[in-house]
C-alpha cells in the first residue's frame, strides 16, 4: 500500500545500479523510487533535519517545498550526497531536471529529491539519470511497495502505514536504521494524501505529528544530514476532512512508520519506551527523556537484562529540569526499583526478557509528561558500524 | 609514589571485604583507601560531579571543602553510596566520625569521604567500619601505591603521577574506567602536595587544571553521581612556590592522570585526540569537540579504523558554534580528508593501526581551540556495562 494507498498517486521501485547487488538477492538491490502525484491538487509540506551540515537534496527540496506544490518525489538509496560541494548540489539539480524531463508537464522547481547512504561520496549519475527513466517507465498505481524497498538501507524490513477514514487516506513509507535522533534521525519518510488540503494544512498537521513522534524516536543520538519527512495531497477522493480528524491520521501513520524505526534499529535487540511523568513542563519531560535515552551504560544495561536504574537517575541528573533528587521515582516494567531517590521495591522483580522495555521516571514536579523511544547498545551494534563505512 | 610522593602525607590501602574477593587474587580486592595528611598545615581544595544527583559522600565532602581544612581523606571502592537516601548519608557520616576517632585528635568536620561502585546499594557498615581502623593501624609514608590500588573498581590499572620541582612536590592517584565525562568523569582523584599554600591558592590551581584536563576526558559520555578531585597541602617542605609553577605542576598532575583514564577506559582499543582549531571561541571549541566525542557512530567507525569524516561533519553540525558548513576541514592522523565542507585527501592515505587517533575540526572561524580526549565504541564496552551491574 504505501504512498500509493492514496488516490492520485503512482510509484516505482527500481534497480539503478547505485548500491553495490546484495549478495542474497533478495530485492535489496533495489536503490532508486519515484513518487509522482497526479492531482488534481499538487500541495506538500516537508520537514527536513535540523543538523546545520545538510545534504544537498535537503537543501533543494527545502527550496522547492516553500513553493508548496510537489508533483513528484525521486529518493535513492546507496549515497547520501552530503558533503559533496556545489557538485553535489548540481547532481541534485540534474536529478530533478531529469525527472521533470521524463514526467511529462512537470517541472523540475516541483521535484523534491531525497537521498540516503555514506556522506561524502557522489552519486554515480551515469547510473542514476538511466534509472530516472526506467523508474518513470515502471509507475504505477501499485508500486508502493517497491518504492518502500528501494530506499531501504541498513534496514531489515521496509516500512509502511496506511489510514484511511471515510473515504479519503493517509499512507506512507519510511526508512531508517541507524543515526536516528531528534531532529530527526536518518530517515527518509514520504506519506501521501487523497485529501483535498492545501499546503498550509498539511504543514500545520506534519509539524504537530512529528513533533511527537519522528522527533522522539532516539535509536543512537545522532542525528543525520539528510532527514526528510514529505507530505504530498493529491486532492483525489475529492473529500475535504476535518482538521482534527486529518491531524490524528497524520499523527497515526508517523507514529506507528516512527515504531517501525525503532524496531528495526541497528543490532538493537530491546525497544525502550522511556515515560516522563510529573514533569513541571513538557520540555523538562522531552530533555529528561532524551538524556535517558542517550545514555550509553544504561543501553548497555538494558542489553544485558539489568534493571539498573542508578543510570536512570545518574541520566536525569544532568539535565536542567525542575526537580528535587530525592523525590524521584523510577519504575523498570511497572516495577517501581526507585522510590523517593532511594532503593524502592526489589529489582530481581523486573522481567526484562520481553523486547519491549518500559522505563517510567516521575520527576514528581508537575503534570505535564512525554515519551521518547529509544534502542538498547548491543555489540552487533558496535559491529554493523564499524565493520564497514555506512 | 602517589599521594606519599609529597612529604606530610601517609596512606594506606586495605581489603575490608566490601568488594568480593577477585578470583585471580591480584589484590584486586583492596577496597578501603586512608591518605592523612600530618601537616604542620592542612589546607584543602574539591572539585566535584555537576551531576544533580549526588552520591552521599559527595554531598559530604562539599560541605567539608568549605572550610579549607581536610585532615584525612577516607575512599572505598565495592559501591557508590548513591541513591540510598537518608540512612545512606548516615552511613558516609558515621564513616568520616570513625576515622576521626581511630586518628588521635581529628575532626569528623576536617575528613572527606568518597565512594565508588555501584548505585543504589547501601555500603556494608559492618565492614567498612572496621576496615577503617585496619587501614589506620596499617598507615605508612610508603602507602600510597596500595592506597591507588584500593580505589580501583574496573580500572586494569592504578594510576598514579608525580611531579617535583625546588624541593616541593605534588602527587596523586585517580581511579576511572567508565562513565568517563565533562563535569567530570566517575573519577575519583586526590592529590598532594608538600607546598606550603593556602585553601584559596589551592583552590584557584585545582580549578584552573582540571578545567583543561578532568574537564575534557569524555569516554563515553556518561556523568557520575560521585565524582570527586581533592588537592590536600601539608606545607611540610617549607616552601611557598610561584603561583604559576605550582599551577603548572598540578595541571600536569591532573593531565597525566587523565590521559591514563582515557588510555584504560572500559573496553577501548583506541585512545582519540580531538582537536578543535580555528573556532570562533574557547566555548565553541569545547563544544564542537564534546559533539563529536559523543557521537557513536563515529566512535563505532574509529573502532573499525575507517577514516569516516562524514560522521564527523553530522556531528559538528548539531552544534551551535560559529561556522560555516561549507569551510569545515577535518584531518584524521594528519590527512585532511574533509576540506571546504567536502571530500578531501584521499581517506585511504589514513593510517589508523595505532591506539592513539587524532582528529583535528578546522572551523575556520577565528583563532580559539581545544583538545577532548575520548574513547571507541567497542563491543566489549557493551559486553562490560551489560553482563553485570557496575
Amino acid at each position: 500500500m504505501s504512498v500509493t494507498a492514496a488516490k492520485g498517486f503512482t510509484a516505482a521501485g527500481i534497480a539503478a545500479g547505485i548500491k553495490a547487488p546484495l549478495a542474497n538477492g533478495s530485492g535489496g538491490n533495489l536503490d532508486l523510487a519515484l513518487v509522482v502525484n497526479n492531482g488534481p491538487r499538487l500541495a506538500a509540506a516537508g520537514v527536513f533535519t535540523s543538523n546545520r551540515v545538510k545534504a544537498a537534496p535537503v537543501v533543494w527540496s527545502e527550496q522547492v517545498l516553500k513553493g508548496g506544490r510537489v508533483s513528484a518525489v525521486i529518493l535513492n538509496s546507496g549515497g547520501a550526497n552530503a558533503c559533496t560541494g556545489p557538485l553535489g548540489f548540481q547532481d541534485t539539480h540534474a536529478t530533478a531536471e531529469k525527472v521533470a524531463e521524463v514526467l511529462d508537464g512537470h517541472s523540475a522547481g516541483e521535484v523534491a529529491v531525497a537521498s540516503t547512504g555514506l556522506i561524502g561520496i557522489r552519486l554515480p549519475m551515469d547510473k542514476l539519470l538511466p534509472g530516472v527513466e526506467q523508474a518513470a517507465a515502471e509507475l504505477s498505481e501499485h508500486g508502493g511497495e517497491k518504492a518502500a524497498i528501494a530506499i531501504k538501507t541498513t534496514d531489515s524490513v521496509h516500512k509502511t502505514a496506511v489510514v484511511t477514514q471515510d473515504n479519503w487516506t493517509v499512507g506512507g513509507m519510511a526508512k531508517g536504521a541507524g543515526m536516528l535522533a531528534p531532529g530527526l534521525a536518518t530517515m527518509l519518510v514520504v506519506l501521501t494524501t487523497d485529501a483535498d488540503l492545501p499546503a498550509a494544512d498539511l504543514d500545520t498537521a506534519l509539524r504537530a505529528a512529528t513533533r511527537t513522534t519522528f522527533d522522539r524516536v532516539d535509536s543512537d543520538g545522532c542525528m543525520s544530514t539528510n532527514d526528510t519527512v514529505l507530505l504530498l495531497a493529491s486532492g483525489a477522493s475529492g473529500v475535504v476532512p476535518e482538521a482534527a480528524a486529518f491531524a490524528e491520521a497524520v499523527r497515526t501513520v508517523c507514529d506507528d512508520l516512527a515504531r517501525q524505526l525503532i524496531g528495526d534499529a541497528e543490532g538493537a535487540s530491546k525497544d525502550i519506551r522511556i515515560e516522563v511523568v510529573g514533569a513541571a513542563s513538557e520540555d523538562d519531560a522531552v530533555e529528561v527523556g532524551r538524556s535517558i535515552a542517550r545514555n550509553n551504560l544504561l543501553k548497555c544495561a538494558i542489553h544485558g537484562e539489568d534493571p539498573n536504574w542508578g543510570r536512570v537517575l545518574s541520566a536525569i541528573g544532568t539535565t536542567s529540569a525542575v526537580f528535587e533528587p530525592d523525590q524521584l521515582n523510577v519504575a523498570i516494567n511497572d516495577v517501581w526499583v526507585c522510590k523517593n531517590g532511594s532503593v524502592g521495591e526489589d529489582r530481581d522483580l523486573v522481567d526484562m526478557r520481553y523486547r519491549e522495555v518500559r522505563i517510567t521516571a516521575d520527576l514528581a514536579a508537575g503534570t505535564e509528561s512525554a515519551v521518547i523511544w529509544a534502542n538498547d547498545l548491543t555489540a552487533d551494534y558496535v559491529h554493523e558500524n564499524s565493520a564497514y563505512s555506512s
